[in-house]
């Protein structure tokens, strides 16, 4: 069992997750992706991971195999263990606490695909559906205080399965990138009475300039203080501060964007490595009116170097003004383009 | 001229480098470290860099030619603009200032070596020394209120030269990562009436599991809520805010400790790509007893994805007291070990 550990400094949190990895050579050499042959999220091969949570079936196939749109399981190796109690002690001046947390996988096609980008929007949008599930499901349970949505694409961006999945943590803490993000939108809102996102939405709107694309209930725009080049944000057009409160119409607008941004950065740039990740409210928080739920998109493209780590400050050679036009400028229509 | 921008939700800044690179396809390979025969930084080669802000030379050698031990030059591609009017300006909701900041190469050494452990105590005693030399001079300069003291070692850590050298970049803001240090360290000293930094250094010397090494001046630990496996402190066992207070006895015992450090995550791990900086506090504040400068060393063994880039939580698979107990038994007296 890992443990939670907290810097009494900066109060940021870290998880010792010591049956993950362990021994120093550990970290010699770089895992290489596991092929087609021998992938455990393939259609047929439901045997190679830990049994499912939930699953879209078809057909009334039973669980654990074949028959199967999109399937959620534990993670094999998890960061944090399911069972056990919230146990939280101090360590002289240091808080800890045991490492309890759910750690899961979104498999999204029964298919050997490498790209969320090769599925249709019908299918993405249900694995938006499953992403809101999982939320609402975990959500019950009273140990947990927030769950983060995320996709690791490429090597250089943590991936070390290709075939498409997506991933969830949740946490018996607020992971302090949410609470830096609500603080800011709450500070916003004392001062102004409104909420930031939604200000930054109309600005951005007006604007023009950083808009990527836009649909009916979904705006992608490169955000003014871009720390890469060629970050993405999604934004829900209406105010929401929980992911898990949008309609199904408002998901499937979620797909459309999602795959619109993802196709252009593949088609533009060449299939780059990327991050995605959801921000949503805290589940213990009452509908916030200072926080609106979004999914950023931050493509790998250069290092991080000692300067960003040591001082939270990022060098972005690219200004989001011509990242946007480059990418509003990707022709998704002709052939490659998919569905 | 590039362009500093703040993220209005979190206070993040970032700096906006457009003459850094600017085409999309620059990013799309990795650029080699340029080896010897083409460097830029050893000696002989003084032409090829911007000219000389200060150098340690020995018999009287002219600035910008060979005869030096230890150079410090613009950097020839820097994220900041020296020359200009720091200016800031509202963009609708969003503020946006000009890019002025320094952005400096200390270069250790004229020759080709690699690594800041192939000089000897004294040498490494000469950069510390020029570290402090930058600060105090720039801190001269009314436009800066900060400055960030880093090294890249490794391409892993972006490191796009290999002849050993150290780069600082003075801001006109105090950057994120250090406001939230100050703010976690006053509200520590405003509870317990004590420095956070100075009750960790008792506390880890008196529990000895995560001390790696020690002298009269400085305390190498592995942090209790280490980021990532063998993430390794240096903090001055005197309180002390400004690392440019330091005095020449102090810099000699942190170049000793930095030697140590450096060595046995060389001799232990394979030579890793690492960053190192040195944070101190704000050159406009006065003295604090709230803050206490330190070095800290972050080994690139891990990739850092989504979850870490989405939530700020850190998942760590090595424990610091197995990562001490590791390090404080790597034996630097037997050959190789040499300075």
């Amino acid at each position: 069992m890992g443990e939670l550990r907290k810097d009494p400094i900066t109060g940021r949190w870290v998880i010792i997750a010591t049956e993950r990895s362990a021994r120093p050579d550990d970290f010699a050499c770089e895992p290489q992706p596991i092929r087609a042959r021998l992938c455990p999220f393939c259609e047929g091969s439901e045997g190679k991971t830990p049994p499912e949570i939930t699953a879209y079936r078809t057909n009334g196939s039973a669980p654990n195999g074949p028959g199967w749109q999109v399937r959620v399981v534990p993670n094999k190796f998890p960061a944090l263990g399911i069972e056990g109690e919230l146990k939280s002690r101090g360590v002289g001046l240091y808080d800890a606490m045991t490492g309890i947390g759910a750690h899961e996988v979104i498999i999204e096609t029964p298919r050997h695909e490498i790209s969320l980008t090769a599925l249709g929007t019908e299918h993405v949008a249900a694995v938006m559906r499953i992403y809101r599930e999982r939320l609402v499901d975990l959500k019950r349970d009273p140990r947990f205080d927030h769950a983060l949505l995320f996709k690791n694409v490429g090597q250089a961006a943590g991936a070390s399965l290709e075939h498409t999945h997506s991933q969830l943590i949740a946490t018996p803490i607020v992971p302090i990138r949410i609470k830096d993000e609500m603080r800011g939108g709450r500070t916003f809102f004392e001062y102004r009475g409104r909420c930031i996102w939604c200000d930054i939405i109309v600005q951005e709107l007006t604007e023009g300039s950083r808009v990527i694309y836009e649909n009916d209930a979904m705006v992608v725009i490169a955000p003014f203080a871009s720390r890469f080049p060629y970050e993405t944000w999604i934004l829900p057009r209406n105010h929401e501060s929980r992911f898990e409160n949008t309609s199904d119409e408002g998901l499937w607008d979620l797909a459309d964007a999602l795959l619109v941004a993802l196709r252009k950065l593949e088609r533009g740039l060449g299939s780059p490595p990327y991050n995605y990740m959801i921000h949503s409210s805290p589940f213990r928080e009452p509908d916030l009116p200072s926080f609106h739920w979004h999914l950023e998109i931050t493509p790998r493209l250069v290092k991080v170097a000692g300067f960003e780590w040591g001082s939270g400050f990022y060098i972005n050679p690219l200004s989001p003004e011509e990242a946007a036009k480059f990418l509003r400028e990707v022709d998704l229509e002709t052939k490659e383009a998919g569905t």
